[in-house]
């Protein structure tokens, strides 16, 4: 079974990335399916759910639930469960036997005995802020001064999400197969050559 | 013209990749040469050039020189004329029109207005210190036990030696339009993977 983990800047096309990449190949596509199943197992929000999985709680828990009246310990405990649910599914995903892409969650770290082909996608600021911006225009939600300061904070976030798991760090292309930066590439014609690349890792003689 | 720069961790096999995808691209190469230009030019060893383009002196001035009784003036002029020398090479090179590979020699800064397609090449520790290892066995350097250190300080001396044109941090996926990881990889046939999306980069719609 061929597992494919995209990990991926605030603003860098990798969702979409991971989406062409799932197509180009033939693969099952996950991304906020997990986030969304767990979600309605609790009858929780998306976003809730979100900001429990992916926060770092020892260093985010004064700013996140500095207001709600609960212990530190009982938010550890919720992040500790949804956590190994997270886990659960994902590893279910991987029993399942059939090929995928999955975006986010940390899966390269969580599925490594799975030997999935690591994906990291950056690319520069000035294309990420236009790729946001250019997001909120569709969506209109404005207030582009606030664009890089979001970027800047949700990378963070990811990278803190990231040292729940493991000891490489976010980013460092040490940590993944591939480090591909979006830059200047139309991200239709990026999957193509990605896809490429990673077929030739699956089907290489080792 | 198109011109493919790559900058590489020592030990991961980006010299051979390097000298694979310009044979693949059927483009022209360079690495050791412009070293041996200057070295040849004024009757010194490409060890000391190398030596003397690459450090960073300010912090490593004491650890070269410190027998040498010269001054730090006159060894940072005789940097910053062979730096100057350098650049007018690699700028030849550009001017020349033809396409053309570089490994090393911080190319990718250097000739940042030919947009260069710029390439980090990586690799875990393990395979680093297995392909150094392989190295000396063939040219009968043994001393196995220092491999790591010797890696960690060459690696340094790359970053280093970076600082002295970029704000940029050497090895910083962001810097580059791919950064590849060789680990599990022949070097032949990811030339040949590489060479497809170095290819396409230049063919791409823009």
């Amino acid at each position: 079974m061929k597992i494919v983990t995209v990990s991926r800047e605030f603003g860098s096309g990798g969702r979409e990335l991971g989406k062409r990449l799932a197509d180009a190949l033939g693969f099952d596509y996950y991304d906020r399916e997990i986030i969304t199943q767990i979600a309605s197992r609790h009858g929780l929000t998306e976003d809730y759910v979100e900001a429990v999985l992916d926060r770092n709680m020892l260093s985010s828990f004064t700013l996140t639930f500095h207001n709600s009246f609960v212990g530190l310990d009982s938010v550890m405990n919720f992040q500790t469960d949804l956590l190994a649910e997270q886990t659960k599914i994902l590893r279910s995903v991987a029993k399942s036997g059939r090929d995928c892409v999955i975006v986010g969650r940390n899966a390269d770290v969580i599925l490594n005995d799975e030997n999935p082909f690591n994906i990291f996608v950056c690319a520069d600021m000035e294309s990420r802020i236009a790729r946001c911006r250019n997001f909120a225009q569709k969506h209109e939600k404005a207030d582009e001064i606030d664009i890089e300061k979001n970027i800047k904070r949700i990378d963070k976030e990811r990278a803190k999400s990231r040292e729940l798991f493991s000891d490489t760090k976010w980013g460092d292309s040490r940590a993944y197969n591939l480090t591909v930066n979006t830059s200047g590439w139309s991200i239709k014609e990026l999957a193509g050559v990605v896809s490429f690349y990673v077929r030739s890792w699956f089907d290489r003689v080792k």
